[in-house]
């Protein structure tokens, strides 16, 4: 048939051009690196952009995280899906331009920063912004969540700009060790979560506890495995080019920590592997090495994931549902096993794992982040409350009309 | 048991491993910084092989996006996922090679480009090939897909040497200003697929709508998320080292704009909020700024993305039924609403954002991209049909047997 | 209504705020690029950071092919998605920390590497554990994975000592070309987990073939797509930074080919489009092309990847099946026809690719590789039968308990 006729000829043509274009290319290749000198003249600014370009793909590596990895790990709420995953894109699209424009207009008094650095800096702030979100996932309308983003930026800008900018002059400058954000971002985001969760809940409303959607199981892991991937980045962002590899490796080998500690526990206290455990817990080796990233020893980075993994387990199995049916308190993603607590046990485990460092700064640190963070979540909890809530959660359905 | 014992017997020797290897990574962490040097004693090629390795990992981001990004945002066609991602292989393998093979032959008078480059110029080409596929998504039997490709090819390389080339001598090298593709990536795809589209449509034949599969939401989202992620680099591909960073921040600008505007216009529009609206017209933002996506500000991102989303949205849902149903046009993923529109959008605000702008070379080039994609997509059409069509839509059941 | 209003000011202030702050931005980013310099005085240090720094983001690359990549690969086993995705979590957590360990412990005589190649040479052994464990997939409980990943790290690292490291001194150092892996990675991880199978295997036993989940397609194409655009990053990892490039055009041309070959061939062979044969086989050019990736003209790249792809199609297509019911072997994920044969391939076409090649070399290293892993996989099997083995395949219900 006419129809097969050209169809076979296709592979042919193709063969043909590959064997044909051969010598081409070569030729390019070999001409290419001797005629062509970098651009620019001035070595210094050149290594200042490969140093900076960087730093850029570890800033792409954060926004796979925060769209596809808190995304689809919140997906698992009960006719929520759809809800859950514009809700990410709206809160990473209002956040990090709000940082950028607040951290620009110094406002805070933070210190001018380079554009990288600042888009990195935002993406920490709305990685925190998700942690928060997660708390309270599937009780907002989505313009809320918009709302929630204003108004969390300044109130997490606020925090970083004691803890690490010498805000008020409460903390000197580097001696609140907190690399990659156990406090600063996990801990701070998971514990307004629950004040702004405490400010909107009346027991009386709240009763309907959310379902999880297990057929979401593999949308959840998927989400669960793009944090995984890219946490070494997340961590490594900022720190000096040199510090790179071995904060990646750090954190590579407490996430792994974590993940086998996670498969025990889960199967220990559950009697069964529980797929949200394997999906949250193992993450909390990432949350906890945040703040020793760079100056744990690998044994120490697996310890501590070990350890994490161990603590997220027991919160997600022992605490979790109690949590919920007993407090009548609202944590929608359990953001408080998964970042809450061991954020702030990454935070004091840089006193045994940090040689010299300055114990009062590192408590007062953590001891303020607590405070901000809780006192930040119940305002804003109460502004959220006043523009609207309901006595059960919102599914799909809600304002995205029936799936047909 | 015997089984339980080995089972917890494992994580002992795990850790006893762990701290017993503490030491030996350390000290070697600290030899390594002393004895390795840098291997080649050229610096300038070192510093340009870095270069090089840089724009490697822009052309890998593109990579996801080609693949995962256009390829899960076409699963929303309703019993035509496998068709859809197995299309999207195949128009990637075959339009990457073909473009390295022809731009190496200089048969297009195109001047000798680095191995990078060409790697970089021809995923463009495939990208612009997706969105061409993406406006008659359905009506092609699988190898048609691989002819598709093998036709567009050449008239993209055509246009492209024209606008950026100076081919013909029609427009001076560097005076059409189109770093991110608007124009010659997203416009040119969207409107040769509509060009493909009337031509191998008659009323009568393609009367059948292609319904979308809402439960593919998900996929679908996540397809969108990998192109909203990557898209800096894709801005960013060709751009010069020190212009990486503030390229980048721009596009995430826009897409931010986007995606909010999007959420309040979809909302507006249809009086809820579509998942799809969703998952496309946010990412009009990176579409709209690609041709100014390294001068401008970041105000003018942010304006220019929030714009876009409105074009774009307001296309979804309010032109995109009634092109299909008054028209009998097709446009199987509304391309033209994600690409065509936003592409010509972002290619005229380079008038109003770059200062002394030739503006007759930059309207030209537009005209002249219309031109060049409305013939070539009009005479492809003739040929595929040609080859073989139908006048209902394909389903996977057609090539790939029923799902079991 | 007052939500209405609220919700309608957000986008205003948005767009006020982002014009305000249009000017401080531009002013930081001119300041920044006079100010700051770049940190280290010691050009090589930094310049050693940057190459270390970019080998991180292909490490960063190939995390995302173990995880997701060959995670959701393995999805489509029927009632066994949660559990092949927590084993591949749990067999990549206990690998990488093993190599690690044992690499600095110098235990196998292997020289002390850089931290950086140790994280890189720790991902291709998790590679090649991934694939064995793809042979064997559903007939283990998920702590015997963890025991599997203890047994094989060993066996693999002896054999890559005596391939790369002159251990024995059975092959010079260099002599045995064999970049990519193609065979200390694909194919001995292939030919490991069928000793494994074989020993584990009693006819009787081993009756229950594994069923296919059909509706799990699209999760299996979209680990397929992730190991598909991060292939070139595993070939390219250790390669010179100025044969990156090089590199990564050879691997996508490659599995271009194989891609364009496996539509041909699955069609021709089936009758119609078998999408597990596009998700795999299409993969069988990166396989293939790993042992010459930085020294194939881009033609013989293509047709190293054309051969691989029918090749594996047609071990697929007509070998996969009889294997199982014909020798009642076991090979769930068809390693064998994905990374066996094609990576013996791989490690043959050196031979013709090369000029110059130590034949006798290469051919010994070929044989020792097969044998070593067929001996390992026998033992490891034997070891792990010991430990517990059913005679039908596990479900997901076993340890994670039914779906609710």
């Amino acid at each position: 048939m006419n129809k097969l006729n050209i169809k076979w000829v296709l592979p042919l043509i193709f063969l043909f051009l590959a064997v044909s274009s051969m010598g081409a290319i070569a030729q390019e290749s070999a001409a290419n690196s001797t005629t062509e000198l970098v651009s620019s003249t001035d070595m210094t600014q050149t290594i200042k952009s490969l140093t900076d370009g960087q730093k850029y793909d570890r800033a792409i590596h954060i926004m796979a995280m925060l769209l596809v990895g808190f995304g689809f790990l919140m997906v698992f709420v009960r006719k929520y899906g759809r809800s859950a995953i514009t809700a990410t894109f709206l809160l990473v699209s209002v956040s990090i331009p709000t940082y950028i424009m607040l951290v620009n207009s110094g406002l805070f008094g933070v210190e001018k920063v380079s554009e990288i650095d600042s888009l990195i800096l935002s993406e920490f702030a709305a990685a925190s912004l998700l942690i928060t979100a997660g708390a309270i996932l599937g009780r907002l309308k989505m313009w809320q969540y918009i709302l929630l983003g204003i108004l969390f930026i300044p109130a997490y800008m606020f925090n970083e700009h004691i803890m690490l900018g010498n805000g008020f002059g409460l903390i000197d400058s580097g001696s609140f060790i907190d690399v990659g954000g156990s406090i600063v971002i996990h801990s701070f985001g998971a514990i307004f979560g629950i004040g702004v969760a405490i400010s909107m809940t009346t027991k009386k409303e709240f009763g309907t506890e959310i379902e999880a959607d297990f057929t979401s199981d593999r949308f959840s892991l998927l989400g669960s495995m793009i944090l995984w991937i890219f946490w070494p980045s997340f961590c490594a962002a900022l720190v000096l080019p040199e510090e790179v590899v071995h904060t990646a490796i750090n954190v590579i080998l407490a996430l792994s920590g974590a993940t086998i500690a996670t498969y025990f526990f889960t199967t220990l206290l559950r009697g069964k592997i529980d797929a949200a455990d394997i999906a949250n817990a193992s993450l909390a080796g990432g949350v906890a090495i945040g703040s020793v990233c760079n100056t744990a020893s690998p044994a120490e980075a697996i310890i501590i994931g070990l350890l994490a993994g161990l603590i997220s387990t027991m919160g997600f199995a022992l605490v979790q549902s109690r949590l919920q049916k007993g407090l009548k308190l609202i944590d929608t993603c359990g953001v408080s096993n998964l970042h809450g607590i061991p954020g702030l046990f990454g935070g004091l485990a840089a006193l045994v794992v940090i040689p010299g460092i300055n114990i009062s700064a590192q408590l007062t640190g953590i001891g303020l982040t607590i405070v901000i963070a809780i006192i930040g979540g119940l305002i804003t909890g109460k502004i959220l409350s006043f523009t609207g809530r309901r006595n059960t959660p919102y599914t799909d359905e809600e304002e995205f009309g029936a799936e047909i």
